[in-house]
């Protein structure tokens, strides 16, 4: 988890920071108004803007470390982030002091009592930067400004669905770029489902080489997702892999013979498959070799197992799974079965030593879990009752029901995610205390490659500033204003992130 | 207007059609169904499969004019068509006999009575290429088939709005690519609105130094205007432009004193402007030379004068407007007011001896139309009704209360968009003949270059293939598995047009 940020900032600024420059004859307006806090998002915690002036020059951009850090030089980390940063903005110079902060010259001192968070601070200072001196590149003047600043939530993430369409890995490391620029620290990857299974597994190769769209052209291989952890990593962005089952699992079943149980019609099998097959030992031999290889590829703590939405139906048409229920004793509720077969694969999981997180219905149906398994809130409608319900049960929580941005619809949608409170439910203040945070969910039925990062953006970076930002920031014109910036800061960065209402952007995306 | 279209096709195809071939070694399957049309988009007239089948080579592509070709070496806009065709496929070669259709071997003849149908068929034989020899290019049979086609309706439009949002011109270029792909074949361009005036007018240079976005970044220069006229025309599509008014002129009046009907509060003018003024000299001096530029400024032989949604708040509160509704006798009809203005508007533009369309309300105010207006019906609801009124009176008429594809919703809306019948009103053959076409329109309040093209593909192709079919095409199935087909061509050819359902083109979009 990232720990807390703290930064304290008094920046320079240059017109540099846009990449032309456009004469200042005519100073165009924005059709939004201007916020006190320019473009600045998520609003941080705390941000203190003195009357106390500078004229900015057109000084490039460097960044040094403090003599009193602990992680200099030798923060491979770090200085990567300060690589990548004046690449972008190699035309700039910024001077970083080395001690305190001083206000009557153009500087700025970042302090955080971690790596992750002078990382953070290194993406927010960008922002902070281009927000202060406001976003048209003719302000050339500034105000001494001292930010304090940390997360509300400490897990702010977004799931994306690379099963329904197959994402190229191009359009992911783009959009974890994106994420970082929001703050979101946790891709949530939906990696696998019904419709395709495009992760190539060294263990089991055909379960990609059957179950992907294309063997070939349509997977992420080992060198892609070690990439894509990589890429996430020196964001400060963690990759959380879901590997959902029993059921989303028909794509699993082309390259793994009996994984699936057989459905029948009648007496006999109708050929087709339901959700995994959970009285055979094979089924838990397959799951302990494959979530081992999974417990290597991903490094992160958690894994997240599903266990959603799992049909009966042909659970019940079969006469093992009916026979088996007699033994058990399990009558007729299928529920039990599938929380048998839970129970034996978070069993498995465990022992790799990961933590996991889980769907509600897991919950819901009375699964066995470890203390520190995260349940994640997604069926809507009252979700509120579901949230005072699993931290009664003491069990952490993350909320994803209000957040599903699959769901379009005409007008500033963003406006009904920002509105969003998710402590607004009954539970004491321990309870509150469970609930770390929440994640944006894109699934992918209509998504693919030519429209996840306009639809996924600026409309997840309203959920990103109610994960980040204290309770109390609620104005929603307030946020209209800064959220507009926010978004033409990601287009002028080469990011299609639509548009909020009627309006420009001094420098339009550029791509088609 | 483009004529008719006869196409008669043999094609042979190569597998160099798809810029990367794959490996056939597992034959991936589309999640659709495969239509015996294959990827057929919109859908011909009339197509004869006969069981005759050929064996492809991977031969490359020439095309060359028949003998008895009237338009051949000397039509440049041909030989333009020809040279880009050439160049998209550099790697194919394709021969055109130069007389009658042989069926016997990989071949081609396309006969077209205008140089319009010719260019279309163009268009039309990469479609067919690709469809006949299957989507996936491990396919290499192609059977002998004939086609004739020609479209159902005359007038098949798109509405792109360069004012909520500024459009770059390679956005608008891209699209036009696009409309032809879809064999739509007219742009109405809705440059100037309410929010920005992005016209560069050579006669009055202030209307966009004032009213664009921005004077230099966010215009239109009569460079760019012929530039978009002249891409069109290589694609057979036509460009009309619209200049609403007296409504929807806010961005006007910022560089145009006193065209706009200053608004008052009790007996003192407010500050803020309504429609245009409608009884001032100067008005309709400043409108003669304005439409006399755009009438040389855009070859095509209509202009779109909008006339839409006119608020009469602002004139009744103005005591001049009010003493010349006594003097004129219109009582407190303020749409005779209205009426008065679009008469002497439509007078002045008439003498630019170009015709013009109207939004419906012109129409429904009973205003004198020259008899080939063409009236644009947009209001939802009873548009049948509309249509039933409006071809009565004699009128000719274009259909878009449909087809406003700025209004998303959650799932396959281009179903919807689909299954509209538009001669499904009430009246006489007579009348049916008069509806002309339609246009989807697609307005920008939420529109820009970050979201416009995969927001216009391949929900526009619904509104193309009911604008060009027969009318008993209706299969919506069929429809479904074609046009997936269809959307992953124009993916693979750089266009991000999103999915309709779970699925996969072989070769996914590249951009992000």
């Amino acid at each position: 988890m990232l720990k807390f940020v703290s930064l304290l900032l008094a920046l320079s600024c240059c017109q540099g920071l846009h990449h032309n420059n456009i004469d200042d004859y005519v100073e165009a307006e924005p059709v939004f108004q201007a916020s006190k806090y320019g473009s600045l998002w998520p609003l941080p915690q705390k941000v203190q803007i003195s009357e106390v002036s500078f004229k900015l020059s057109s000084a490039s951009f460097r960044i040094v470390d403090a003599k009193a850090s602990s992680a200099g030089p030798s923060c491979s980390l770090l200085q990567s982030a300060y690589r990548s940063f004046e690449n972008e903005y190699a035309v700039n110079r910024w001077w970083f002091l080395t001690d305190e902060l001083t206000v009557n010259q153009p500087v700025a001192v970042l302090k955080a009592p971690t790596v992750w968070g002078a990382l953070h601070g290194r993406i927010y200072s960008i922002y902070f930067h281009c927000q202060i001196i406001s976003y048209f590149p003719f302000s050339k003047s500034i105000n001494a400004t001292i930010i304090n600043d940390f997360p509300r939530f400490q897990h702010r993430g977004i799931l994306l669905d690379s099963s329904r369409h197959f994402l190229p890995i191009k359009v992911i490391l783009s959009n974890l770029e994106t994420m970082a620029m929001n703050k979101i620290n946790v891709f949530h990857w939906h990696i696998v489902d019904e419709q395709s299974f495009p992760y190539l597994s060294r263990t089991f190769p055909q379960l990609s080489e059957q179950g992907a769209y294309h063997p070939y052209t349509h997977v992420y291989t080992p060198a892609d997702v070690k990439m894509v952890i990589e890429f996430a990593r020196l964001r400060g962005i963690r990759v959380v892999p879901e590997f959902d089952t029993p059921g989303h699992t028909q794509s699993w079943g082309k390259g793994q013979k009996d994984l699936l149980t057989p459905c029948y019609s009648g007496s006999k099998p109708s050929g087709s498959f339901g959700p995994v097959n959970p009285i055979l030992n094979t089924t838990y031999d397959f799951m302990a070799k494959f979530f081992t290889e999974i417990s290597t590829v991903f490094p992160d703590g958690y894994i997240h197992l599903g266990g959603d939405e799992v049909d009966f139906t042909c659970w019940k048409s079969n006469p093992d799974i009916q026979k088996f229920m007699e033994q058990q004793h399990f009558g007729e509720d299928y529920s039990k079965l599938e929380s048998f077969y839970i129970q034996k694969l978070l069993d498995i999981v465990a022992s790799t030593k990961k933590g996991y997180l889980v769907w509600q219905e897991v919950f819901d149906n009375g699964v066995k879990l470890k203390p520190d398994t995260v349940v994640h809130v997604w069926i809507g409608g009252r979700s509120d009752k579901e949230m005072s319900n699993v931290t009664a049960a003491g069990y952490t929580t993350i909320l994803s029901a209000p957040w599903y941005l699959d769901y379009i619809s005409y007008g500033q949608d963003w406006q009904k995610y920002y509105k969003v409170e998710p402590l607004n439910f009954e539970g004491t203040d321990e309870q509150k205390k469970l609930v770390i945070g929440g994640e944006a969910c894109l699934w992918g039925e209509y998504v693919d490659a030519t429209n996840l990062t306009p639809r996924l953006w600026p409309r997840a970076s309203a959920v990103a500033e109610r994960l980040w930002s204290a309770k109390n920031v609620t104005d929603i014109d307030d946020a209209f204003n800064r959220l507009s910036l926010h978004r033409c800061r990601m287009v002028e960065r080469g990011i299609p992130a639509e548009p909020l209402f009627s309006s420009y952007c001094l420098h339009e995306y550029k791509g088609v």
